[in-house]
């Protein structure tokens, strides 16, 4: 498709549907959307639509595939792969639903949340706390990142274990096809076999399929008891068999199990404020095991004492603590998701998303690293993620004294690296982060040709004008 | 699309593909696949074709999608909707899949089985429990229904509550393409969000996207702890009471929730065999409990007596009984059910598999027992189901004495007016059986056009020869 600067009357039409002040124009306004917390990917758009309600990105969208002109859709920003980011070409729209951000509607008899695309996730969470529920998903960008952006990507985080990731807590969506055609399938049942499942299609669309404008979400009970323990072991082995400990022994109780690796600890304690090793010698490796029962506070205190005394007698368990009071349940868990940021002072980080079967994490584990070592020697693996999904963020920062950019222009060749042992493994070189741009090529790659030719199908019948987020997921 | 009775000379390519052996042309082989267990349709085929690998799946559909030959898919032929049946055109061939039932391997750390789109879902149920696994999906049908049939209608049960529907006991998918292509998606991963959720799109397409010849199923540990109680209640809104009870005090234990009416246990204790009235008085509805844990058995134990003992306290429950063995807990079960093979001698059925929101069922059960006695007094109404789940059998049975062929003529009146309720209450049509032949024009009238227009778009860039089990789910 060729492709050209946006006219200036055209910029106008799209505007006008907006109205002047949610059209942003000016470079400061824009500057901030186009680019992404990485800093991989940098854009440019001649203007920013802000709508106001479902009817107004209709419009958009309809007068976007009569005149052609890309749309990139946005939410909070926080995507990892850059699939919220325009391209270069200078010629992409970017529709950004911050404006829609209200809570349409909560009702805890039938445990539903219904909210706007554009409400922000930790909004949703204090909405369903207020009447005693809970709203189970949780990331670290949950201050800022938006049900909409969190759909796209059918978010995962720390509750998947218990709880599943997106996919799994929606029950119905509005969607604005690239047509302009509304969806209305907010629906908030449980069972309903009634046709191919459009709800999930769209859930990891990416943005590439339509806009989420609304979503029917679903609520939970709020534990009764709740217990968040850290315990230091030797390897990931010994992790991987407290994790089926803990499996056994919990059931759906255990609602949290992620590995941190030392360095992990090391660059938390040193960098991010308030944040103090619990434990009083250094282990290799460590824990972190959140249970959550709805019987009583007891059975969680119950569980979480004969886990780590079990492991201690095994000699899995080499020194552990419970947290006794709430504020203590959060820093453990504070620790584990400022990691990521952790690393930011250490220089560059190359970043991985990727998961094997779980019983093939120790061995990824160990292959990865005399990998990535040999490549790079005094590379910092600093391995972390959620255990109990077979999802590592395998995240390895710079050897000591290295250039940064010098590192990052490595990112490439440590990608292949990683992902051709996480290939041979069965694994999938985006567990939850998904594919936007960063990973489009590869995917395309990696996959059976009638796999990504099956998408193409998809998305040219949705999208006849191939102006929904260009040049994500999948090439065209 | 003009049709024409197959000529014999591709009947015989169509043949060569799987031998003679396993195309069956003689009519007495045929008939038993024409027809559907409710009697509702009867279909004609000149052969059915027993393919023996993913390989013959796939040369099969490619023959067909070159000369325009459309075929039925068909596995344990134990659907609801005549989602399985081929037409009264007589130019469908049907391919059972029934020759390809392998479990083809069992990995009880990974907690993955992969199986044979022809599977049974009993050898399926047995093979994890051979290795001290729970397949939990469990069905009326279970020694006939096979997992391709399971997963092309989404299928759903009696443990739905706890552990979801196929789809969310699915990880990876084998498929042949309406074209013979095939896709390999048999991936063993919780977490894997690398584009469009083709898997999904699969599942519950009712075999008109193509056919599933294979599937990673996931399986979870044995429950430690399982009791199973029957109690009596007086009406649906002290059943709905004693559910969010058990809901709030089991939390992801309770693994079972089904209301019966006293009718149901009439019509059980009257003509299945060795089912008895467990409780000693009759009462207007019943609740069966079914409570699994990983813990201890104590706690199932705890846990079903702290409920029933509340419930009488507070009036819910009139009178209750624990099963005290296997035995007994079996029996409770059976007689839940048989409770449509029971039907069966009392004369016509006209039955519903609808859903609505979960606090909305009081209302429904009342508003629809009202309608449709006004519309034919006498009418035995046996509504029994997922009360957990909202998801009610809505049968009827004719009144005493009535016609049965005259009865069944109102069937689609009956469900208008049933369904119509069902709508206004923002209920599902088809919660769980799926659409087939049964339900597509009622989806095509009561949906938003756009939904049926985006499946449209879909079903023609997957099976561009419109051959995949035509006229099921949507007309073309």
């Amino acid at each position: 498709m060729d492709r050209q600067a946006t006219p200036s009357d055209l910029i106008g039409r799209f505007a006008a549907i907006v109205g002047e002040a949610n059209a942003l124009r000016d470079e400061r306004d824009i500057a901030p959307r186009l680019v992404e917390n990485r800093g991989l990917y940098r854009g440019a758009s001649p203007m920013v639509l802000r709508p106001g309600s479902t009817e107004e990105v209709s419009r958009i969208l309809s007068l976007a595939t009569e005149t052609r002109t890309p749309i990139v859709p946005q939410t909070g920003n926080t995507g990892l792969v850059g699939g919220q980011t325009p391209s270069s070409s200078g010629n992409e729209l970017i529709v950004s639903l911050e404006r829609m951000h209200r809570i349409r509607d909560v009702d805890p008899v039938a445990n539903v949340l219904v909210a706007d695309g554009g409400a922000i996730l930790a909004d949703v969470q204090k909405a369903a706390a207020d009447v005693n529920r809970l709203f189970p998903l949780s990331l670290g960008s949950e201050g800022t990142c938006r049900i909409g952006g969190n759909l796209s990507t059918n978010a995962g985080g720390t509750a998947v274990l218990a709880y599943g990731n997106m996919r799994q807590l929606c029950l119905g969506l509005e969607v604005v096809l690239p047509t302009g055609e509304i969806w209305d399938g907010l629906r908030r049942l449980k069972k309903d076999n009634t046709g191919y499942d459009l709800r999930d299609l769209f859930i990891g669309a990416e943005g590439t399929l339509g806009i989420i404008t609304g979503a029917v979400l679903r609520l939970f009970p709020q534990p009764v008891g709740h217990q968040v323990a850290f315990a230091g072991v030797s390897s990931p082995a010994d992790a991987l068999r407290l994790f089926e400990k803990a499996s056994n022994l919990c059931g759906t109780a255990l609602t949290g199990f992620e590995l941190m690796p030392r360095i992990g600890i090391e660059f938390t304690t040193r960098h991010i404020e308030s944040v103090r090793d619990p434990l009083s010698e250094p282990h290799p490796w460590y824990a972190l095991i959140d249970i959550s029962t709805s019987d009583s506070a007891e059975t969680a205190q119950t569980m979480v004492e004969a886990l780590l005394s079990a492991g201690v007698e095994e000699g899995i368990v080499r020194d552990a603590v419970i947290a006794s009071s709430v504020a203590q349940q959060q820093a453990l868990w504070h620790m584990r998701e400022s990691m990521s940021d952790a690393q930011k002072p250490e220089g560059g980080s190359i970043k991985h998303d990727v998961s094997v079967p779980i019983s093939k994490v120790p061995t990824f584990m160990e292959r990865a690293e005399s990998a990535v070592l040999a490549a790079m020697p005094g590379a910092r693996i600093c391995a972390f993620g959620h255990l109990g999904d077979g999802n590592i963020h395998y995240n390895i920062s710079q050897p000591v004294g290295a250039d940064k950019t010098e590192f990052l222009a490595r990112w490439h060749e440590i990608n292949e690296i990683v992902h051709a042992i996480v290939r041979d493994m069965d694994g999938s070189i985006s567990a939850e982060h998904g594919i936007g741009q960063l990973k489009r090529d590869e995917l395309a790659r990696i996959r059976p040709p009638i796999e990504i030719d099956l998408m193409r199908r998809i998305k040219w019948s949705f999208d006849p004008a191939g102006i929904m987020n260009p040049g994500k997921v999948i090439s065209l």
